[in-house]
């Protein structure tokens, strides 16, 4: 099957995180007027003990079409991707949960100016960076214990195209 | 007086914080090694009950040259600026203690490909975007209590020109 592909807007996304981003954001002046604070646009998810750790990611474009084999979940904290290129990306997802059904599989469009953040226990898949090599600002959670799952279909042929 | 402007590095900006770059630090390879992961490039501090804020800073450039009156600090909590636009801007610290002294300002060059982050006390001019309109991740502390003070400079001749 060859899924679709939909632009990344905050209310498609709700379900999974936040889409971190400006538009259609709230800001207030700071900084005597020459600063606008977009504030608290992601719910930074940890569990006791844990840190907040910062990174950078740089991701290779995979082949097109692709062939989706997988999707992971951090079930004890969030995961949030910024670009840092101004590049678009996809962004594939499905609703936590012990199990993952291709039905349910989402693929959305995101934007240059477009972060997301996954909260703690969405299936999302590896970052799949569009175009050239892609630096992503990354925010997820230092701590103790394991933190990833990795769900394998069974269906062979779970397929993306641009 | 007018202040000299020194290019960003580590090692220069370690007394105040950290610079979040990939450029100089080490990467492990994940996803099947098509991502590189630059690990744990900054140090978020949050006092006990707080929580991690991740929020988009729109910064208007300010007119050069400069006249410098003032720094802040945030006594309890890091805060984070990661450039959204890979535009160069300017970097205005002081080592953390009860006052400031002209003597100890310090202003840094940053390459739009480098980020920073003020550890808690370290005083710092608000952003300074050059170029144009420019956004910057910001990755701060959110909680009760009061986070920031402003220490005017007596000396009304501080300089900074491009």
């Amino acid at each position: 099957m060859k899924l679709s592909i939909e632009p990344l807007t905050k209310e498609s996304f709700a379900p999974y995180g936040d889409v971190i981003e400006t538009s259609g954001s709230d800001f207030f002046p700071i900084n005597n007027g020459s600063t606008q604070r977009f504030h608290d646009l992601a719910e930074v998810q940890l569990d006791a003990g844990a840190r907040t750790l910062v990174n950078i990611f740089r991701a290779t474009p995979l082949s097109y079409p692709l062939n989706i084999r997988m999707v992971e979940r951090h079930p004890v904290g969030s995961q949030a991707f910024v670009p840092l290129n101004n590049r678009p990306y996809l962004v594939a997802v499905a609703p936590r949960g012990d199990v993952v059904s291709v039905d349910d599989l989402k693929i959305f469009s995101a934007r240059g100016d477009q972060g997301v953040n996954y909260h703690a226990g969405t299936w999302h898949h590896p970052v799949l960076a569009l175009e050239a090599v892609s630096d992503f600002l990354v925010i997820d959670r230092g701590g103790e214990g394991p933190n990833c799952d990795e769900f394998f279909f069974d269906e062979p042929e779970i397929w993306i195209d641009l």
